[in-house]
């Protein structure tokens, strides 16, 4: 069955952090739904592109994603972190066993923020896990824990990307080695290299 | 003055290739427009993510930009090529001197399609330059000569860009350098060193 992931988006997001997982997703099938965490599918991104959302979250809420993954953008991640309903998404797919990838900022933001790391190690933007009891950070581009996959920020797009997909595709892994070697992503090698041997927990 | 970059984009041209570049543009305070090549502003990305243009191509037909950039997709550099709008466009800027920036297969289906390059060694997505006799096909990543900036596609998306803000801000390329190194960026080092040390010819 096709693999399902949800974005999270709110005004201020991280265009590129958002497009890159999105289109890296895409690419190898899995499903998308972008959901504004807003009022409306129209949305404004950190450096003003118009990007619009599938959906909204009021009319996602009840749905259950294989993995849900936020970009950061500080205006975006203060939204989501101050959502309850964002948040509450959050802990359902955490108690589901879903993969929960958040890039830059709102690993620290949005999950240390609401200890919804519950001591697990985690990468984020620089400092920002320094305000957060929450959570153990590591300073790597990328780190996985268990359901958790977090990264640093937009420069590790495509290293994080290809991880959430080699944890999605994992009857398939070839399949995201091709991708990546398909778009001249040369950095995919080194970047699965560091990721734990285990699979999911 | 503010140095300002037209991105042309037609229905189907691949977004994160866009959205990486305008990103690393407005962080860098270069100035863009999104140019819409279709009727309308909103725009169909390749892999559907909705994202619309600032201003219609008819609009921005007369105004001079100091650099013009194109992305690929398959359908969207079919369309790009198909307009005689863009390659007035495209001859207008080449004529005044300015940069001339391609992405994936915009530098073999637009630029070389169209005896634009006039011999000048470019990059592009593989195989497609074997189509075209004009321009000489380098297997890099990324490919300066004179004002022509050419990469092969979405996974060198970030030297692609980071090479034409080199260019664009060659008064103070340290800010740029700080830019890469702010989103963790990591490989610019290495790719800023296969850029010819002579600046603009």
């Amino acid at each position: 069955m096709k693999k399902s992931v949800a974005v999270l988006l709110a005004n201020g997001f991280e265009e590129a952090e958002a497009v890159i997982f999105i289109d890296i997703m895409r690419r190898l099938e899995i499903h998308v739904d972008i959901i504004s965490c807003e009022q409306t599918t129209a949305l404004a991104s950190y450096f003003q592109t118009p990007i619009s959302a599938d959906v909204l979250l009021a009319d996602a809420a009840s749905k259950t994603y294989d993995a849900v993954m936020m970009p950061g953008g500080p205006k975006g991640t203060d939204s989501l972190s101050a959502n309850p309903q964002v948040v509450e998404f959050l802990k359902r797919h955490i108690k589901a066993g879903k993969y929960i990838c958040a890039l830059c900022s709102s690993g620290a933001k949005v999950l240390a923020a609401h200890h919804l790391l519950e001591g697990r190690t985690y990468s984020t933007g620089d400092k920002l896990a320094d305000k957060y009891q929450d959570g153990i950070y590591l300073d790597q581009d990328v780190v996985v824990d268990g359901q958790f996959i977090t990264a640093k920020g937009l420069g590790v797009s495509f290293e994080f990307s290809f991880t959430v997909a080699h944890y999605l595709l994992n009857d398939n892994p070839q399949t995201v080695d091709h991708q990546a070697n398909h778009i001249y992503f040369k950095h995919w090698p080194q970047a699965k290299q560091v990721i734990p041997c285990q699979e999911k927990h």
